[in-house]
């Protein structure tokens, strides 16, 4: 059988999953919205060495969209896709419709506090109900053991894991390392929105978190901090900043300098918004 | 081993139907909130005819009800609710603590549209917000085949219908009729409230709800109907009425005639609320 297999519907993809939990097999899902690049391989990796069998979702999810935003010309390129999950060696990608994720009549939606609080939720503020109503879609269509998530959208990471455990979905949230370009640029299906001078610009985020981060460690106070990357990056071409903020790694709470902490920043090159973000070390 | 078993944390639970799917066993959850009348029973006995086992939940819900509602005067008498589930052999009594189904940062609510909309919602507006929340986590905690919910809450039960399609729960809802006493009366927890004399006065509720469901039938037009309902309730005894209205059965959106119908209402007795609802004939 030539991998991966495709499916569209969710009777297809319950089908495929009960026949692999008949064999005992334990599977871990990798949630996407297409525009596969090295990051989501990532995912894929480890996916396959915490389960047996590997699904992929990709769905752009029109309800994390505001009404503004890029949905219309994010990225699709299914056929890329497939031949990419094809070398990862996944087993299986799940490829809805808007219409068999979300029927005529559907009306539910899914509200996490706590992680969801700023930070995104600032500048995109239904964004995570999109996130999470969807996430649970995806977890109760294919049950899965484990799921992966990349620490490059962290506070959507703290969003899930919160989700799970509010609402006792026995799935493992899986958190993986955010994969960087030569340049330290996190990987994103965004990055693909850059001309060449604005990649330049962009290049500069990590950078500036990096110092941002070195600087709390030191010690250096934390509205200073942030304040003067906000400053770096609109020195260093950025049109806008949304936040650059620290918070505790866990609970997304105000960062206490005796606790694990991430530094989260998001900026605007033109009409593109890049994220990131870095662990500080507590002290 | 006697029964019902009760088990009062989520993992104990999971554990003894874990062992139920291994033996291949058809589980049936009654999702309540104790005070277990015959209209509870009868949808144990239902909950058996549909499945092997038949687990019933025993929680107090706070989040569906609203600061000035009678969450602390609601009736608890757990040692004769297991009294009766032992007689009606059920097989597991959940019983879990506010604690345990809502630990420290709980912080995530499911809102489903569609039915929910109006009739209860325009007294109660948080109500199925927490019905909604609660029931998914019952779901995900117990993982039932099937449940069983009376058509006395015949909002509720279409509520928890849309909530299971629009989320893949994968669960199949089983709506149960009304049990009453010998004067028509719906059973009801609240019914225990109730002095000798609003008694008698809520015996009225469904002799008027039956004469407009009968009206209605015949072809009488519906906002007469429903008012003269309203003015009947009032000339009973009744100090408030909530609201008396038609609705298409399947989706409560406003009854059409030749649409199968339901009439609903909610009217107040001293500090006591009572609903009801009964079957119109589409024509």
């Amino acid at each position: 059988m030539s991998r991966p297999v495709v499916v569209d519907s969710v009777a297809a993809l319950r089908a495929q999953i009960r026949d692999w939990r008949r064999d005992g097999l334990r599977v871990a899902m990798v949630p996407t919205m297409g525009a596969l690049h090295d990051g989501h391989i990532s995912l894929v990796r480890i996916a396959l060495e915490k389960a047996d069998r590997c699904v992929v979702s990709i769905f752009v999810n029109p309800t994390q969209f505001a009404p503004t935003e890029d949905l219309d010309k994010y990225p699709r390129q299914l056929a890329h896709d497939l031949d990419r999950l094809k070398v990862a060696k996944a087993d299986l990608a799940f490829t809805p419709t808007v219409g068999e994720m979300y029927p005529a009549g559907f009306a539910t939606k899914i509200s996490v506090g706590g992680p969801s609080a700023g930070l995104e939720s600032d500048f995109r503020p239904t964004f995570f109900d999109g996130v999470a109503t969807v996430v649970a879609k995806l977890f109760l269509q294919a049950t899965p053991d484990c799921a992966i998530f990349g620490e490059k959208d962290y506070q959507q990471l703290c969003v899930v894991r919160q989700l799970c455990r509010d609402l006792d979905l026995p799935v493992e949230i899986i958190g993986a390392p955010t994969i960087r370009d030569a340049h330290g640029l996190a990987m994103s299906s965004r990055n693909a929105y850059l001309g060449e001078a604005e990649l330049k610009i962009a290049r500069q985020l990590n950078v500036i978190l990096r110092d941002t981060a070195v600087a709390l460690t030191a010690g250096a106070d934390q509205g200073d901090a942030t304040a003067e990357a906000s400053r770096a990056l609109v020195a260093a071409g950025f049109r806008k900043v949304d936040y650059v903020e620290a918070r505790e790694s866990l609970t997304l709470a105000p960062w206490r300098r005796d606790r694990e902490g991430r530094v989260l920043a998001a900026a605007w090159l033109g009409k593109t918004r890049l994220i990131d973000n870095l662990d500080v070390r507590s002290n």
